[in-house]
C-alpha cells in the first residue's frame, strides 16, 4: 500500500505556485488564504481527481487546475467550519485555525476568496468548454445546499438523530465533494454511463469510508497525532459512527465500506491502482 | 426618467421561482437564503445585465439565469458583510439582517450557499459553452481577491486613507461586480473590442457613481428611508466621498460621474435607453 505521492506532489507544487492578489492592499488576504491552503494534508480530493484521470488513461497533469480548485473549496469549507459561530475550533493539523491567527473577519473573507478563486481557476481548465461547464456544474452542486454547505447546515442545526440521518448528513457534508472529485474528471473526459457507474460507486463508498474513519480517529488518536483536541465530536454533542454503533462495530463498518469501494473498482475498465491505493490509505490512515 | 421595471419584474419573478433545497433537512437553510434574496431592492446588477442584452438587440429573457446568479452573489456579499465580525449591522432595508434573524452560523452558510447556487445556475445558462465559461470566469474574477472579496478585506483592514485608495477600495468592493453585470452579457453575446469599450466605460463609471451616491445618502437620508441607521459609515470610522470632499463637492463628483456614464453610452452602437435609465436612477435615487 503506497499513497500516490507523485499525484500529491503535482497538487502541492501547483497550490504553492497559485497567486491570488494583484494589489498590495490585498496581499494580507492572500497570505491568510495561503496559510490554510498550504497547511499540508494528504490532498485526498485532488489526488482522487488526478488518480481518476490516470485510471481513464489520461495524463494527470492535464487536470491539475480542477484538482486544485477542489482543494481550494475544501480549504474554504474548513476555515468556515472552524469559525466561533460554527464548530469553534482553535486548532487544525496542530496549528492555529484561520480566525485564531487572522481574526474572524479575515477568516470569513479568506474562505469566500478561496471559493471565488476556485471557480475562476476551474473556468481556466483547458478542454472542451461544454465539458468544463458540465464538470463545474457538478462541483457547484456538490458544494451548495444539496451538498457540502447543506450538510454543514444540518450539522449546526442539531446534527443527525439516527443512523439514516447520520449517513445523509455526511453524504452531503463530506460525501458529495469527494464524489465530485472523481465525477468532474469523468465529465471532463466525456465518459458516459455505464462506464461511469463503477467510478461513481467507488467515489460514493470512499466518502462513507472517509467519514467512518474520521469518527473512529476522533476517539482513538492522541491530540498530537490528530492535530486537534481529541473527542471534539463528543464535545460538540455530535452523533458519530462510534457513538451510534460503538468502536468495534464502527471498525467493521469501515472494513465493509472499504471492501465495497474496492469491489466497485474491480468493475471499472481502467488502470485503477492509484484509486485503490487512496481507498487503502483512507482505511488505514491514522491522522 | 423611468427605471426599467419590466426587467426588474423578470428578475424578481425568477428569484421567487428559484429553489435550492431538495431535502427536508435543508429547507430552513433555503428559507434563510430566500429571506435575504427576496428582501426587495431595485436589482440594479441583474437589471444592468438584462438592459445590456436589450442594448445589444437580444431578448433580455435569454439572460435571466446569469442575471439572477449575479443577484445571488450580491446577496451573499451583503449577508457576510453584515456579520458581527464584519460591519455588525442589525438592519438592512428596514428588516433584521440574516444573522439577527437566523443566527451567525446560519447566516454564514446562507451566504456560502447562495454563492454555490449562483455558480450552479450560471453553469446552466443556455448558450455557446465557451462564452458561458468566459463570462463565468469574468464574474468569478470580479467576486474574488481582485474584486468584491478583496475590497471588503481592504475595508475591514482599515479602509481607505486618501481619495486614490478610496476609489480603489470601492472599485474592488462594488465596482467590479457592477462592471461584471454588464461584462458577462458582452461575453455571452460574443461582443469584442472595440464595440465593448463604451459599454465597459459606462459600467465602470456607474460603479463609481453608485458608491458616491451611497456615501451621500448615508449622511442625508433619514434612518427610515435608508432602512438602516443613518451615518453608519461615520460610526465605522470610514473614509467616504462625503467625509473626504464634503457634501457639496461629493454631489458635484456624482454629477460628473453621471455625465461620464451618459457620454460613454453615447458612443455605444445599440439601444441603450434602459442603460441610461439605470444610470439616471442611480444618480437620483433616495434609498
Amino acid at each position: 500500500m503506497t499513497y500516490p505521492e507523485d499525484l500529491r506532489s503535482l497538487v502541492d507544487a501547483e497550490l504553492e505556485r497559485l497567486s491570488f492578489s494583484a494589489a498590495p492592499a490585498t496581499e494580507s488576504l492572500e497570505e491568510a488564504m495561503r496559510y490554510s491552503l498550504l497547511a499540508g494534508g494528504k490532498r485526498v480530493r485532488p489526488v482522487l481527481a488526478l488518480a481518476t484521470a490516470r485510471a481513464l488513461g489520461t495524463e494527470p497533469e492535464r487536470f491539475v487546475p480542477v484538482a486544485c480548485a477542489i482543494e481550494l473549496i475544501h480549504t474554504y469549507s474548513l476555515i468556515h467550519d472552524d469559525l466561533p459561530a460554527m464548530d469553534d475550533d482553535d486548532l487544525r493539523r496542530g496549528a492555529p485555525t484561520s480566525h485564531v491567527k487572522y481574526g474572524e473577519d479575515v477568516a470569513i473573507l479568506a474562505g469566500d476568496g478561496l471559493f471565488a478563486e476556485a471557480v475562476r481557476i476551474f473556468c481556466e481548465q483547458p478542454g472542451e468548454p461544454a465539458r468544463v461547464l458540465a464538470a463545474l456544474r457538478e462541483l457547484a452542486g456538490a458544494t451548495g445546499v444539496d451538498g457540502m454547505v447543506g450538510g454543514q447546515f444540518v450539522d449546526v442545526a442539531g446534527g443527525a438523530a439516527d443512523a439514516k440521518s447520520l449517513r445523509a448528513l455526511h453524504g452531503l457534508k463530506t460525501g458529495r465533494l469527494i464524489a465530485a472529485s472523481v465525477g468532474v474528471v469523468l465529465e471532463l473526459e466525456g465518459v458516459a454511463e455505464p462506464e461511469t457507474i463503477p467510478y461513481r460507486q467507488f467515489a460514493s463508498e470512499v466518502g462513507v469510508l472517509f467519514q467512518i474513519v474520521d469518527d473512529i480517529l476522533d476517539v482513538t488518536e492522541s491530540d498530537e497525532r490528530l492535530g486537534k483536541p481529541r473527542g471534539s465530536d463528543e464535545r460538540h454533542g455530535r452523533l458519530t459512527y462510534v457513538s451510534l454503533f460503538g468502536l468495534e462495530r464502527a471498525r467493521e463498518l469501515a472494513a465493509d465500506s472499504h471492501a465495497k469501494a474496492t469491489e466497485a473498482l474491480a468493475g471499472a475498465d481502467g488502470q485503477t491502482e492509484d484509486l485503490k491505493r487512496i481507498a487503502d490509505y483512507i482505511f488505514t490512515r491514522n491522522e
